[in-house]
């Protein structure tokens, strides 16, 4: 039996679960909350400013576990295909200045009216390997978020953690998992897949819980310990590789904990961070 | 590229998706637009009485492609296990009287408040293990159908072919397969598995579509043709096993088809299944 967690000293916030909050108010709130890590989404960090971002991050004291998300390489047209890799490219450099621990990939599912889940999927491995080099050389780590196959057709096509260690295999150094138990917890694979993945390519954990019944299949995640998943056996699963890195909390709550005062819901995130985690 | 199909002659309608008939009402009229084919739910078996549907599918010279359901083996306690095993004995009996081509088993999630989705499987493969006898007896085949993942906590916790295959292999003769394009359209090794079931373990081809967006998890299946799933790719897998059953209908949907007139739905199944499966 995994051990609780005794201080917060590798809890990392992902931002779009404090959703009405900028991302200076993040950074500000979280502080103070004795939160040493975030991870921040594109649009916050665009909101914000990069400068300002990184010099606010600095002043706090504060780390960033991952920068999101890059990907969505499926499309249509090799012009749109271009413009996706530039895309992630610019994400590359957003994270090399945040000096993030990784950018986290949702690869993108099915191109405009297609059907060719396979064909989308060899776009993802070529999208991959166009943005490699880069990210390489800007020493930022990409990392594969595998979806959960709900989200198959319009948000990503690798969608179990066999899948990414698949593409990590076939693409080499400097592609890793960003292994979320809210879209994996179900494969009966999990344990062995993260055995596989092991610790230098499992780039990210995130936690949150899926709740019984789910409402919505996109804005409905649970906050640890009220839904299903046993996250505690999963992190042990995690920690047997080796894992180092952040426990990023990411609950994307429309009816629930978006609603709630973000100061509020961070409290609640770390109650359940050393019971339940 | 799989042919288009040319004739009704293998078409299953799922009386799901004519939620509003009774059975008796959809023999009636499934036979008169010149569908030979039924799978049947219990609940409305139960409704029309078994004697009186088994002479009224006799009389319009129908077949019965499967009936839904069996399953539901993980339960809290071990009475309540037995309760489910005896309720999968009376529908063993059903599907015998009816000469449905197969048990369709619904298998369960998790019981209770559990997380432990290895455990809930285990109860899957031992209440199996204990009906499977009375089904050999009775000449009834069982299928174990992989329900998408995101049924894994309440509905199935056997989310893949691979998994379903496995259990076949552990149980031996007598059960096989349902396989729904809607649970397993993403899975990357869908093809792979559908060969490795083979025709032998084949028990009933379900179709229907993956609509984008999903409004509701359980609810809103699509009619073929609407959604992303490359049915007829599929079908060309599983027809390059040999498979000979029948091409079964199933569309939840509570928000469209279902409130619709039956009989325009048939027929727009029709038209679909010539153009599209």
């Amino acid at each position: 039996m995994t051990a609780a967690l005794t201080d917060f000293a590798r809890l990392s916030i992902n931002d779009a679960t404090t959703q009405n909050w900028t991302l200076a108010e993040e950074i500000v709130g979280y502080a103070a909350r004795g939160i040493r890590s975030i991870s921040i989404w594109r649009d916050k960090l665009a909101a914000c400013g990069r400068d300002r971002a990184v010099a606010m991050i600095a002043d706090h004291g504060m780390r960033v576990s991952g920068l999101c998300r890059g990907g969505m390489f499926p499309r249509e047209t090799a012009a749109e295909r271009r413009a996706a890799i530039d895309d992630n490219l610019r994400a590359i450099d957003d994270a090399a200045a945040l000096k993030a621990a990784c950018l986290v990939l949702v690869v993108g599912g099915l191109p405009g009216s297609s059907k060719d889940i396979a064909g989308a999927r060899a776009m993802v491995h070529d999208g991959l390997a166009a943005v490699l080099d880069h990210a390489r050389k800007a020493n930022v780590k990409l990392a594969i978020e595998p979806l959960h196959p709900m989200y198959a057709a319009d948000r990503a096509c690798v969608n179990t953690m066999r899948q990414a260690n698949d593409l990590c295999d076939a693409l080499g150094a400097g592609v890793g998992i960003a292994c979320d138990v809210y879209h994996v917890w179900w494969d009966p694979e999990l344990e062995s897949e993260i055995h596989r993945a092991g610790r230098d390519r499992l780039f990210a954990f995130h936690i949150c819980d899926w709740l019984v019944p789910t409402q919505h299949l996109l804005l409905d995640r649970g906050m640890m310990g009220d839904g299903v998943v046993d996250i505690r056996k999963i992190r042990g699963w995690v920690e047997a590789t080796g894992y180092a890195g952040d426990y990023e909390v990411e609950i994307f709550s429309a009816e629930n904990w978006w609603r709630r005062l973000p100061g509020e819901v961070i409290e609640v995130c770390k109650e359940r961070y050393l019971s339940i985690v």
